[in-house]
């Protein structure tokens, strides 16, 4: 049979501060990157939102960032490898320790924003990630973005001793290289449920995507990233996983996917 | 054989900023409390002290405090005990992971400054701290005050499921009732190295301390607590390791002691 | 004619974190109390927020709080009488920077939530912050709690040589002595918009509140807090300006109350 | 009569932690940047320090910096113009109050660290730094790098209707092209104490540095960069001073230099 995973950003309230509709969108989810205080989040929503994630069977990540909450971690900072990886360390610690807690094991980590973004273009900052991970815990899976450049993330993890996680985003245009188009650019955002539904049940079972041009790309995927931040959004998520489940795709958490 | 823990705050370094002498006093105590990157210390200072901890044979305890770095987890903050619970399991686990790297198991954990003060004080808090403890790992050591005070902690730990250990202080006077004088009251802190040695011997040995009145006093205590700030600082604490174990007290970390 | 202030907490969004409906309670108040970067609020959002305030015609305000976004300054903390005066200046300078980059002068400082508290309840602390704000400038009014409790707070601020505006809360029911019943008791927060527009209307008009008991207690307040941070919240402003305006009443900035 | 100006960084003290020797290099100095609890420096010591400067007729001047105190400010952030305009606001903003406590007025702006450099090699960050000075206060002077690269900062500087002053460092190696030698070469950082007052009193007397290739470069500057974080900055400081003074030059803020 054939499974996929879907991915949700969560637990990114601090303090008085409310973002995400997550006690909504966990019910279609299988696996939750939750944040670790440092770009977003903090001890009592890690300590909810993992309970949360346990009670719905949902796959508990470590979503660690730059230490930068009043840029929400988006913003690329000039760290050292060794920074960065002893950044990771106290993030997925702390998550680690909430898992404990509540009687799970952390399933897998997928850096936020911009060390995202810098780990798949940064072969430096995919080691101190990878390094990280490893030294902390070398069961945990390492969640990168598909496509090319996923692919030196894979390498790197592999050289690390971990098992890497490719994942796609079905509501985001893709160039005909595999790559993610822009945001800037126009139609790099597909906003119809159905659309979406139809690009997530296409990786899901045939591993490709129709990029920007029409033409038809691989992009091998074991998780979709989906959001939980608007009811929109939330529309597109029920769409996808009830897509999906339609055609007989197990949604599953990515520790089994 | 009698035996002794003396334990020392250490990894309170932040960034740029240095504070403590901590290469120095790492080679005459046998358990460090290292800051977890609230009150004080940094991700990288967390990573070389786990370090150098292991290379030395020192036991590694977690040092959490309140989220004050300005105020160097100085200053009590109205917190509740649900908040206290999650800060105290996010700093744990954050130093347990540098444990997991550095190749140890986190020993002990000692609340910080306004946290231990107010933790001895209430009854919410001592509970509080102690559940989040529990909660990640009950075999951690739980370390209290020594003395009248101390007992309300060791209860509450017991309730919990955790062992308390005891700290006494060497070099601060103690009221006729066994409780720390006020450091704001003059004689408030002894600075004569050979005295103090001699009061960490008569604690190690006897379990017993001359209060400020003359009066012989018992107080339980399974460590001492000295300091690595200052060079006469560090004077003291080799004075009390060198008359500790000339007088054929084994000196070792409290797992042990 | 009579005249009353409507003041209002504002700017408290902080990066990607939105609080507040700022745009819409703006057209129905007189006076923004806003936040300067740590208790809430951020550079960014303090620019945009006294723009708007002057695009308005609204009086601006310095909102100053306790070094602790993660609690949203809601927490004591032990804090010196010193470090209380510096934070104070620190963040009346910044946001009367933002006063000049538009153009307008700043008008007053209110301090936020538990500095707000403490200051009511504790002389050494009302007089850090009054000393703080003539430090600065003057001229600057320093908001208090009407009632009992602000006497003390006038008191000290004239001392100092500050204006003191007293506040009080249509929306939440006074003892009989003029103090605010805690929001622990029932009916400590009222709740229907027609209720809470009458007293706003016996406070500006008669300098009177029906106290819970149902006595008649006399209040004098120049500015009324209202908020701004739900749609029902909302409706209790605008209901509160129509009244006071139907009835004669000039609603404008404290400084022209 | 020639003259020149020495600058040195202070105020970078934070809570508990100490850095510079403050207290002994004001005595050599004539304009002090002063941290503004951003990347260094606390309300406090920004209170402290301004009141020292005042005490001895150093010039005051806010050393802005990004939002990183665990960086000290010297990684790059990808802040957007309108992020760093916003970010300067506030820093100038916070330390001109403590200017108004202290009966001073702000004498100029120098940014710190990456910001600094920033601002030197990109257009947008210089013009964002710019707008934001002018804004607050027009009369403040913008210090930037002398040399080529310091032209551009001028130009923007001037543009935004800003008096800009070139430093120079006396300390530190030049190419042939009047630019910094990379801390990263050989040679990059002189040490001995004759030679680098002898530079000084090139740099103050004829405009000239003798670069790292024995060259003699031209070389505008109106203020040399000094440092009081150790005591051998310390004597570099005083061997400067004392040169200068020695040779007839007056030693004066740059707002008369």
């Amino acid at each position: 049979m054939q499974k996929i995973d879907l991915n949700c950003d969560m637990g990114e309230s601090f303090g008085a501060y409310k973002i995400g509709m997550d006690e909504s969108v966990i019910k279609y989810i299988t696996s939750a990157n939750i944040a670790c205080g440092w770009h977003a989040g903090d001890s009592l929503v890690m300590d909810k939102t993992v309970k949360m994630a346990v009670e719905h069977g949902v796959g508990v990540g470590a979503h660690p960032g730059y230490p930068d909450l009043l840029g929400f971690g988006r913003r690329n900072m000039d760290c050292t490898a060794d920074e960065i990886r002893s950044y990771v360390i106290s993030q997925v610690g702390a998550l680690q320790a909430f898992c404990t807690v509540h009687g799970t094991r952390l399933q897998h980590v997928k850096p936020h924003g911009a060390l995202y973004l810098t780990a798949v273009a940064n072969e430096t900052v995919a080691r101190a990630v990878a390094e990280a991970i490893v030294s902390v815990n070398p069961n945990l899976l390492y969640v990168a973005l598909a496509g090319a450049k996923g692919e030196m993330v894979r390498r790197i993890g592999n050289e690390a001793g971990l098992k890497t996680v490719f994942e796609a985003f079905p509501d985001r245009a893709y160039t005909p290289e595999g790559n993610l188009v822009s945001r800037r650019e126009p139609g790099a955002v597909i906003k119809d449920p159905a659309t979406v539904a139809q690009r997530a049940l296409r990786m899901a079972t045939k591993g490709v995507v129709i990029a920007i041009d029409g033409s038809s790309v691989k992009l091998e995927a074991q998780t979709l990233c989906v959001h939980g931040d608007t009811p929109s959004a939330l529309d597109l998520v029920r769409n996808i996983r009830e897509t999906l489940e339609a055609e007989g795709v197990a949604v599953q958490p990515m520790s089994k996917a």
